[in-house]
């Protein structure tokens, strides 16, 4: 393969990108910012592998999340994406406390609503 | 430091656990699998680098975010916690249309009343 055509991991580590690259199909060269990002946290040879264990139809999507996972925690470094995983939790926890009240308020609509169909039928 | 109070991370890697150790606050010698997950998934490298660029208060609270992370991606080889992330995505999606029905039925409640007593009064 050129040097014109290597993919990003290559072009990253400054090497020749082999025929069976195990990066090529998930890190393009005009993305040098996905392969930078996993590299600064897992390092070459951990995402190789990590991607090498996997099966190829599986390959891409874990590229994808190892992605997403590298690139929340270049920039929080302290929490990376379990930061998004409470936010999320508060979120769903606001959800249902307000499912909640809504459900509460449907209640007591609807035996007012009863009470008020009696009332009329009493007149 | 005696090898018997190495840190998991010093037992781990086999080496002797200096006083300074950059792992022994976060990865006590009593849960082994804590420190053998980060060290699967980063590399004991790339965590040390990871804490020691953080002030020392953020540091045990970057080594839990760090242990979740790892930890999911040892159970989940092709999502890791992203897998998490769209299961909260998920929940908060069916927990606001729930929401958003139960103000509509809020809404024709209400509604409903108001005609009710309107009713009342004519009679």
């Amino acid at each position: 393969m050129s040097t014109s055509s290597r993919c990003a991991a290559c072009r990253h580590l400054r090497r020749r990108c082999p025929s069976d690259c195990i990066f090529a199909p998930y890190f393009p060269a005009n993305d040098p910012h996905r392969f930078a990002c996993v590299h600064k946290i897992y390092g070459s040879s951990k995402v190789g592998n990590m991607l090498q264990d996997l099966p190829v139809e599986l390959r891409a999507e874990a590229a994808d999340a190892i992605c997403i996972e590298a690139e929340c925690r270049v920039q929080d470094p302290v929490y990376g994406c379990v930061r998004m995983i409470s936010l999320l939790q508060q979120q769903i926890h606001n959800a249902e406390s307000q499912l909640v009240k809504a459900r509460a308020e449907i209640a007591v609509l609807g035996s007012h609503a009863q009470e008020l169909r009696h009332h009329g039928q009493d007149i």
